[in-house]
């Protein structure tokens, strides 16, 4: 048993609310517009590919055995986790309820035989 | 109150597990590799980026407002999401854990006054 | 000896001189700002990766070998090549030249042994 | 009449061919695949877009007044271009034949009224 599953770490909801107060508590409101948000979450994305762009893909598949790239792919995760619900929160989108909307989407679009 | 307070909806965890029982229910595995998704996830965080390349700060603030739009923003935050869910799994990343590490670390770095 | 060394076509300036036209003739100046065209250019850069995402490295190292693959990749380039001239135009930038620095700054960078 | 008209810079085809031997001086062809190419591409892009993110419209239309945000600019405009030409380079592309041909399907898409 991970000790994810003995103690349960924060949720989504609540590491949401953390981002959106830490961003007011700093007064970066004028700067979190839809739009500079969207290109801070594709520049984050585009961060995490970059540490794999000159990979084979086997040393891309074994990227988390050294400890300092494990770190630095945990950090863009992050960042990208970050804008896309900062994203979510100042367009007013529940990121879980668009994922399940469109896991049933591409349920019927790719059904199994 | 919103509909989301009054009955939860899917948490992160169970979206999780769906994507990947979805991708070995059809046996993406093969592509799946984490040069693959991670590319997948920048070329996704990009086409949400295209819906608001051309727009007005202004008009980028009201796309909710659009149903169309609206439909299309979380659809693609669905996307940007899902790839990032399965990168996850492949790499054995717990997002939610990393998500709050980085917090801490950025409050470390961005110190309140 | 191919056609272009036999007949040279079109320049580098040429075409952005017809780029920078095409936009004045449709009045898109007031789309055209720095901000927007860096958006548009990465937003072409990933959908030039899109075709390559889900391919095996020999699958991509083929892919002009399908006409209409190559039709795509040729398409995505020469937009990634006219936002990157559009940039340069509305920023005031001489493509060639900042290369040619870029190149000398990496033969510093980068020396043969 | 600027400098560049008077002397002449060097041509997209003789800095592509600098690229190309650079790249082989160095023996980096084994790196420089299709795939490879096209993600740092894509992520140089990015790293042009990343300069913006944050930027009102009106700061970013006056970044070239800034020596050390110019130069950045410009550092990156060259490496989106660089990557660019070897691109063209190992998938056999003329990137001004590509785009010629654009620009016509471009006149035919948006036709003057």
């Amino acid at each position: 048993m991970s000790q994810d599953e003995q103690t349960p770490g924060p949720g989504l909801s609540e590491l949401r609310e953390r981002l959106a107060q830490f961003a007011v508590d700093r007064e970066w409101g004028p700067y979190h517009t839809p739009k500079n948000l969207v290109s801070a979450l594709s520049v984050e994305a585009s961060e995490l590919l970059e540490i794999f762009q000159w990979l084979t893909p086997e040393q891309a598949a074994n990227i988390m055995a050294d400890p300092k790239d494990a770190f630095r792919v945990r950090d863009e995760v992050a960042d990208v986790l970050a804008y896309l619900l900062q994203l979510c929160t100042v367009l007013g989108i529940d990121p879980l309820t668009a994922l399940a909307a469109k896991i049933e989407r591409n349920e019927e679009r790719f059904p199994l035989p």
